[in-house]
């Protein structure tokens, strides 16, 4: 797609003065390219420049002098996210937190830690493991993406069943305000603290209120023990419904995660096959965690709902190296369709748990019609779907077919009680997907509350929300009038 | 304290057409006289009427009428709220949502309920218990609060140490905005939903925001067993420390309460003694729950913490019905101080738990300077304070001397870095004491967030926040200019 190309102007030379050491600033070309998209990648664009500030100050006084010049900017942490949240869009000068990446406290007594945006997420359960904690949050890219990141998507993982998403492990933020104002959300990490919820409302608001430079975060003590469950099925109903008996006999596991046929032929190609039949049409994958004396009796009852629900195979890892191996497969995932498919298009939807069936067959359809094979690959247990649209971008219009079939699926989602993203975000991917579940006023109540931190919305704007239908946008302008 | 009284006035008369059913309007200062406050005695105005709404409409027409009619109004429930947020103090008109109190529908498959806000908490779980589930949040006024009342509050509740506070339990909000619009926010309890999260800036917001007019709740399946266990202390230290030491080995209680001498003085003085020693300085009540297998090597660990601290006596509840008495007499609490005070004053503060000896030490510095007795009944595992400062307000200046002891003890959470409330809300209470938390920056983003809901500022002004100072006004002026 074209882009402006930005050469040395005065803002570069300006913006070089406020942030310290070398390679601080890249503008040419170039070194750009490198900036034009994160892991949603159908869209490019070039920024006008990328700065690399070193602490809160920097990062202030350069939002300080975009926001005096007009300039459009945005934070970007490691790039993975999914939706293209940290896309420039508009030319913006990108605010990069890769070096503001240390861990700058822990306080195990109080059970929390302090990092910087740009610290890496498995980095802090390694600097915690010595002493038997960790940091529960647990996206499929934990390994590079950035604690930063993870608060603007709200992210989610495996494991957020049981333990809830990002927004669950923050206790506290600083935030450079659109403005360059530096403010402290949520000092103190209370569950019910005083005043409005602005540490929830910053939480997953993907970049567009402010721009995070400390977070303070809950670390977990390890569980005592944990054990994982492979269920083989004949039929997705079975394995379907093998989730709901497990949640309704009061079992809350860890993970409960679930693949399918295509899903299964593309693990068993990729870089950890554990030889899975490839003639099922659903398997489930499912941990308990917690007091070594519970677990064996929550294993069993799992066991014994999958072989009431005509499980083929069903069997407890046999050790430590077995249960490892199996998550290793499950956690290729997305990455793995790249062995099946030339590319594929990763959705992100979420319905009620009862409505699992269902949605898959109506996925199922989606795929018939489009004539492009879909994989399900996904957190079963809290009914968060990844149908993955596989496709051949070289193949002219069968592009524009996967995008088409992607929305089909959210659609579906949508209808059936659920919504458009459960981890991944809507940046601007999903944003005309949002009229799935957004009335015209309600997307205005939120583009209101926009305004209020992001006044002149020079903060990575045109994401998250699409421009309200025209019947709203008169309706405004008369209650103005 | 002074009041005006208004009579049948045309606006009555008005509001009379938009409330439908026999009694739906009070207008005589006789039947005005049960509203003029809360749970927060200390101050009383007569508001302009009480109307009392079936559904959502009628709600939605009072609001618009007053909206219009530049009527100040705000929304009541069961009026047991401890902070003063549902106090008339403008003269309001008030919304009271007794009569929209039933259940609307149960969805077990997928652990859901939907409520009216009049809806008993208590009586949802007695609601769900045959098939074994309920509802978490349980403050001890559960037996006569109402849900849209603790959403109001984001109540806590003993048991929100494992479980969480209201927040963590609301899934969808059916909400009338202060001006007569209706909407739906979080429609689907999505963990990480796309859009800002207005549920959790909706909920916990005091009534300042809008006026929820149906609830979409969590319920959770029943643990399959819990036990309990109590502790006497001879010195408050020890008692502190074994909470910090059972958190430490990885035990999340599903409830961690203490009580101090004075507290226990007056619980075993009033409807439920049980015996405590009255020589000790600390007692400790501990309860955990989960899979069967899993308590009795909980319960083994946490008798162990206690005889490592010094405990004088520990020993977990010999049958349930030991159980019982053990928990109500515990949850007499606040009003047990009755029986060994003329008046007292329950404050809320919130410390990190490794704070707690050096808190308890100051209060008790607090206590000795006023020349107040002040108890305190805590939830001790998640650092929520509740000093009882006890008085007579017969004896002269006794209650400002209450005010300001209180007071002093909230200004010592804040210092040990917690903060001035953890579930009862700031109201008209703790408006000042907002200063102790916030700067005038965070006060000033606050109240630009309610202007975006409350526009008009009629709907239950004067709460919850503090005038900022005059340096934030100026400021504010010179960014408007």
């Amino acid at each position: 797609m074209a882009s402006k190309v930005y050469t040395k102007d005065r803002h570069i030379i300006q913006l070089a003065t406020l942030v310290s050491g070398p390679g601080s600033i890249l503008f040419k070309k170039a070194d750009l390219a490198a900036y034009d998209c994160d892991g949603f990648t159908v869209q490019k664009y070039l920024p006008r420049a990328v700065v690399f500030p070193q602490n809160a100050e920097e990062v202030a006084a350069v939002v300080k002098y975009c926001s005096e010049n007009g300039l459009p900017f945005l934070a970007r942490g490691a790039g993975t996210g999914l939706s293209g949240g940290a896309i420039p869009i508009n030319g913006e000068v990108i605010i990069s937190l890769t070096r503001m990446k240390r861990l700058l406290s822990v306080d195990l007594e109080n059970r929390r830690a302090v990092v910087e945006p740009g610290f890496i997420n498995l980095k802090l359960t390694h600097a915690v493991s010595d002493q038997e904690y960790y940091y529960a949050p647990d996206p499929s890219s934990q390994y590079c993406c950035t604690i930063g990141g993870n608060v603007a998507e709200n992210a989610g993982g495996a494991h957020c069943l049981k333990y809830g998403v990002t927004t669950n492990h923050i206790l506290g933020l600083e935030v450079v305000l659109p403005n360059g104002e530096v403010v402290e959300i949520g000092k103190n990490g209370i569950p019910d603290a005083p005043g409005y919820d602005l540490l929830g409302l910053l939480t997953g608001s993907e970049g567009t209120l402010g721009i995070v430079t400390k977070i303070t975060v809950r670390i977990l003590k390890n569980p005592e023990a944990k054990q994982t469950v492979l269920a083989y099925f004949d039929r997705v109903e079975d394995g379907s419904q093998a989730v709901s008996d497990i949640i309704s006999a009061g079992i809350v596991p860890a993970a409960l995660e679930m693949m399918d046929k295509i899903a299964i032929e593309g693990v068993e190609a990729a870089a950890f096959p554990v030889g899975h039949p490839k003639d099922i049409e659903a398997l489930l994958l499912i941990e308990v965690d917690g007091i070594r004396a519970g677990i064996e009796e929550q294993i069993n009852q799992i066991l014994e709902v999958c072989r009431n629900r005509n499980v083929r195979e069903v069997r407890a890892a046999r050790d430590e190296a077995e249960r490892e191996r199996w998550w290793a497969n499950r956690k290729t995932g997305f990455g793995a369709m790249g062995a099946i498919s030339h590319d594929y298009l990763v959705q992100d939807g979420v319905i009620p748990r009862s409505k699992l069936p269902e949605v898959l067959s109506k996925i199922n359809e989606i795929s018939q019609e489009s004539g492009l094979r879909i994989a399900n690959i996904f957190h079963a247990g809290d009914g968060n779907l990844h149908p993955l649209v596989l496709f051949d971008s070289r193949v002219p219009g069968e592009t524009e077919k996967a995008i088409e079939a992607g929305s089909a699926c959210l659609k579906a989602c949508a209808d059936a009680g659920g919504t458009i993203t459960g981890e991944h975000g809507v940046g601007i991917e999903k944003k005309e997907e949002m009229r799935f579940v957004f009335t015209d006023e309600e997307i205005i109540a939120q583009t209101d509350i926009r305004k209020v931190f992001n006044h002149d919305n020079l903060l990575n704007a045109g994401k998250l929300f699409p421009t309200p239908g025209k019947c709203a946008e008169i309706k405004q302008e008369l209650k103005k009038a």
